[in-house]
């Protein structure tokens, strides 16, 4: 059975896609998930489907309702969740990931650059690996899921 | 592995088959299940399998053992549940099992008409959304599983 | 320790504080615990104290919010519930409740009378006595309490 | 019994205190706790209790550490969890512990201004409160607890 | 804080007795809870509560109803549950009991003569200990309790 | 996928044979799964594999021991849950694994004759369904996983 | 609320008396707990209590019974499980207390000397903190329940 | 579906082989699982992947953390797990793992030989079987899912 990996947090780099095209390289059985990493979709969502509002603040309320349809579903149902925390935004839905996960007692793996770990140290203590580059992340998951460096 | 959505509610209307059809024309990779939703084979299975009785209460007490070794199954097995209040009926049974999907942490989606809106206000806020025509609940799923709007 | 007992559904009877008379009389070492009775009040909160909305969706939204802030965790800290549907409105909420504490396992007790025992089978089968005056519930408390007819 | 209320998030404001002070007034039977605010504590606890490190990461993390041990404890014991989000520093830990609530199903209230709302659309969708004002959450308490207004 | 002891099964002889006055004698900080051991009220509860039954498997499944209310409660809150097997009737409900002790994870002690050693392998293979005679229990909660032979 | 169903309890007749053989002629997707049905098998298995023992209470406990590493595992993965009581034996691990099935909220059905009734009704009160015959076992399952009667 | 700490492993040297003496000068408001501490009455119990056995094997095994109603209690009520691994006999059992407090989520901290670092790595990898004397305990309790340095 | 059967502890020795090879042979659906038992590989692990470390600790720190991805995931999963103590080392991980399982629920098997008993009593008494050969375990696999000595 494929290990289920979710990738959570950042979606302005190509990050994603690094570890994906890692993990297809070094042929490993896994499946990732995501949040939808379309901003403009993602944030439209909500209105689109259910209906207009007037006020900012219920359309992004409705809009997160969908989003988490798919992701509190996805978190669920992950064997391990990856956070990646970049330089832009305040990214605070990457950090609420990261609590369920570790409320779940899911293993989390984070992926940030140094000059945020005293920042993120609470986040990082209840990591089981803290990475800097998407390329580790994919040594991680081999060695996790095949058991070799 | 295809999403298990779980459709509870109304048995009257043919809601159930629009959002079925919707999905099956988006090509969504989904599972539906749902109570029997024949509201004569749901009313009388206890007494037909079982035995019959003198009296109704305990018929209906019965049935409902007999119906919950289906549905209680079904929405501890579901991805998300969409509870359907049309305007027929009491329905509580309905709002029984959205009580249960959320004490369960199951994302739920509601579907009912605006004239509902005030009673069902506990309801929908334990809900990640609030739909008003089958074709919503098939455009939120495609969102939830497939990404795009 | 006092038993914490729950008492959900219907506000427009006397039916909670005829329970409470009887159990004060009855010397039971029971807390009663309920939503907010005072339906103007539990309407209203949300604006109330978050701030006026344009829209009854939203009005609702915020208020059932609060009100569940309250609900949630009582019925989570509840030893027993019992659930009281009467005749007016639609009631889902006090069925929305049930389905919570059957989801809990928390042991379930309803009062309602005999025409509404068919719309209710589901959640009759779930519960573990079905009682027609609040009286009975005074009953069943010392039994499960005190041990004594 | 009183009521359990974890204040998470920001230290750098008097938001605590305004809520136990209002909280005090109104007389409510609350016990608040909270990580410690000492943000110097706080940042070298690990260090001075279990010795120097020569790297900040490892400093870091053993401070987290130690401070993980109050927190999660409290944290788990909580009837309610109040997340304050301020205009200082990225606050990670705040939305980790706005996470960790949601997971756990602990009623979740965030207090943030509105300039945050559209970066804090996720917590705040799994919120059962937005609120502004440290007085709002005094009120939100007060008819939570005391049921009035 | 006072150990609570649930005693489980036979009725019909004094072993709860003896087990209560070996506790008092040593001085043991602990709560003893059962269910109804008044073999006529336990019968009768259902139909003397909720009104007469013309069958006797509904009396006895109104009266079963109303015992498990008080017998859930009891055994979830349970830290030891101790179980006594005798030598008349069938006891089917002590060894239910002790299914749902075991599957709840709370240390379960069995109290039984040795005839009964081999249709009970089961059960005793999921206890702690197993005892013969109710002076043990209390050597056995003296030693958990306070940790002296 | 294919329903789960544990037949648990009696071992000396062919009411598992029925319900296969009624399944299969149903055309139904269910997958039996029960206990080591060779009664010598089930008592020698613990010293056959696992070495002698010179005394009756310790060879039971350790073949118990090695049964239970199959039991406990079908039953956390059952969906379903059906135990039968008949009239050889004391089959107190019968009721055992009801009791398993009761607090891991796992539908349960229980088959027996109506001279056990009144013994088993802690049972039967906590079962969804009582039936008499494996042909009822049969119809409720038709009815649970393909919805007609 | 006293914090209720377990202190589990090592019973060869003075450890927990040298963490109740610095607690209680400190006048932390806590309560530990731990296994039985007397060697002799801990190998002994199950014999003493509940007869006589000719194998070794089997008189370990009752005793380890007995004593887990004990510790399996505590661990379960406890707040924090503190391990300490000395120097004599293998100590598998105070691994084995953290490998559960780690399964059931309850903040661990171990103490032991440098020289079982590399043994223990993954014990220390689940633990919020590693100390090396009683007296961080103290200290690591002190800011937790107290929030001071 | 296979069965999933974890096997923790000893890496210096060919019993996982040995019960590999046994399973085969015996025609056993059952998939084996373990930590990577590469002893460099694994004590290497974290600096290879994510960067050196000047300290032992923190060497080993990151090697338990990239470790526990796997085994917390495999141990999860697991169906059954067997935990093998050997002669060399302490072994304190492969306790810790035995008491994740016990915590978990999840049905354990030890594997020693005889000298270790009295050490390992707590852990063995939270086992369902203790064995002294690979082979011992293959049979008891056998019997666990085909049902057959």
């Amino acid at each position: 059975m494929p290990w289920d990996v979710y990738l959570a947090g950042e979606i302005h780099s190509d990050w994603r896609e690094r570890i994906a095209a890692g993990a297809k390289e070094a042929g490993l059985d896994v499946v990732f998930t995501a949040p939808v990493t379309d901003h403009g979709a993602s944030d439209d969502v909500g209105i689109a489907i259910l209906g207009e509002e007037s006020e900012g603040f219920w359309k992004d309320h409705k809009g997160a309702g969908v989003n988490a349809i798919r992701t509190q579903t996805l978190i669920r149902q992950a064997d391990v969740v990856v956070v990646r925390f970049g330089d832009k935004y305040k990214q605070w839905n990457a950090a609420f990931d990261a609590g369920q996960a570790a409320a779940l007692g899911t293993p989390l793996i984070t992926l940030h650059p140094p000059e945020h770990d005293h920042a993120l140290k609470e986040v990082d203590r209840a990591a089981l690996a803290v990475a800097r580059e998407p390329e580790q992340i994919v040594a991680i998951l081999r060695y996790a899921i095949e058991g070799r460096l």
